[in-house]
């Protein structure tokens, strides 16, 4: 079982009413700096801040009245929960959502201020896995992975479907990588719509497993990942990792001063506040790893959810 | 003399080649918190990061080729400053540019940046003046003011007319005031395009020379105006204050506290990086001091600069 580009069709119909149609902008000095015609696709300004609204809500939807009635729940660092808990309190049906004490404040209150009934747990996997299963023991809740569920890709992937609706003469997309829901998803929509298209990926440099994993050919899990780019730590997924490999071209490495610079350059110049893990994406024409020399790239601007704060410069 | 709708028309067609139009973007949330419909008209993200640029291209542009061969003088505290120079560089003539020595490092790097060429002064209007006048008298370049001229009003007025292009059904234009040139275009603009249409300006309770203005009905100069919004220091001009009083339902001042709390809520919520003077028409919203509930409100939002190593929070 796969996801289809008939799924992310049928996704892009069912969160039709919920999810925002996100701006396209483009941004003059950023395609003179990095020599390329670049479309930004801004889901920072997705419901929650983040492309992972439309995942969620796609979850959300699919279940039946009786499935949802028990309510949804999840492990994330942050914006899955916060896209969870919103598609949750849409359609009016309890959120649980486990996640790790270190979390950026600014997601702990928004998980809290959508509604979302939040469980602490350490900052590992293991512990985050551990106490999502007692909830979901104690509660019923329908779990929705944060990436490796074929709702959640087939979510994810509405948003290239748009950006070649709006662009339909792109030679590339380029999305970060996580867990991969929003690569694997983007890939399909891509590479299903549009033959030949080539879809890219950036990866911190300091969370390299998507790269480690698509030399080895298997999934190599995450070590200690330290990056600025707190939504890009997780592993590949057993669903994500096979899509990832067959699809997307290659992954790119960015180093932390190439996700800070590329950030800052895009708050800067273009005005558009996007957090780290977006900046990765950008950071791949930034460092000019590969050669986009002239070419029309679409960027999946991921997020904007900084803790205005905590700012890395 | 005064400005038409025909000129705003005109300068339109003369600066399509080289300005951007600019993207109108919503955000739910702030609808949600002003009572609202609201349409940002997206200048931040302008040529500049500002509508100066605008004003100064239609300025540049309108000049014959012998006058042009001059260059172009100015004194500005920031965005007219780097608008000029860059409409100057387009044109392939100098650009002589006086400005306060308090000025954000990031205005003058920027001024720098597009070859306009420097005389720095005390922060008074009295010093600019003059030294001003000196550049004048050794280079014969044409003084374009930042806001007392006709050919940077029409400019200005530009953004508007896109405005109401594209959401023809506003009630009300909301901008910042500062020396009202952006303030005088829109509303001829917005009047002449759309009978009954209103044009509400923000300004800083701590600068608020034209709400003072239009309470005496005569100029009253800005005197120590001390406020976060670097851009709306100075006072309306003999040009700008007969239009503004004319066709200006209100000047609403906001505090402060109101500036930073729009401009902060705007980054974190519609993830667009304004500058405190574009936070201001913002605020006119935020303060709820003019009863705006239920309407369609276009909001020019003037200007991105910002140095992002010198936040307000």
């Amino acid at each position: 079982m796969t996801v289809t580009l008939q799924d992310i069709h049928t996704a892009a119909q069912r969160i039709k009413p919920y999810a925002h149609r996100t701006p396209i902008l483009t941004n003059e000095s950023l395609n003179q700096q990095v020599g390329a015609e670049v479309y930004f696709k801004c889901e920072n300004m997705q419901k929650v801040g983040a492309f992972k609204f439309r995942g969620a809500c796609n979850a959300v939807y699919s279940l039946s009245d009786e499935e949802a009635a028990r309510g949804v729940c999840t492990h994330s660092s942050g914006n899955h929960a916060q896209a969870l808990a919103l598609a949750a309190r849409i359609r009016g049906i309890p959120a649980y959502i486990v996640m790790p004490d270190n979390a950026p404040s600014v997601k702990k209150n928004a998980v809290a201020g959508y509604g979302g009934q939040i469980s602490f747990c350490a900052p590992t996997l293991d512990a985050r896995e551990a106490t999502l299963r007692r909830v979901y023991e104690s509660t019923g809740a329908n779990v929705v992975h944060p990436y490796n569920d074929e709702r959640v890709i087939a979510g994810q992937g509405t948003a290239a479907l748009e950006l070649l609706e709006d662009v339909p003469d792109l030679d590339v997309i380029i999305t970060p990588v996580g867990g991969g829901g929003l690569l694997s998803g983007t890939a399909i929509a891509a590479t299903e719509t549009k033959k030949g298209i080539r879809v890219i990926a950036g990866e911190p440099e300091m969370a390299d497993d998507a790269y480690q994993s698509m030399k080895e050919g298997k999934i190599v899990p995450s070590m200690n990942p330290k990056t600025i780019a707190d939504g890009l730590l997780t592993s590949l997924g057993s669903l994500t990792f096979p899509i990832i490999h067959e699809r997307v071209e290659q992954v790119v490495t960015v180093s932390e001063q190439g996700i800070i610079d590329s950030m800052k350059f895009i708050w800067e110049r273009a005005k558009i506040v996007i957090e780290p893990s977006a900046a990765v994406a950008v950071g791949v024409l930034w460092e000019r790893k590969v050669d986009l020399n002239g070419l029309k790239v679409g960027v999946i601007l991921s997020g904007g959810n900084v803790d205005l704060e905590k700012l890395p410069w």
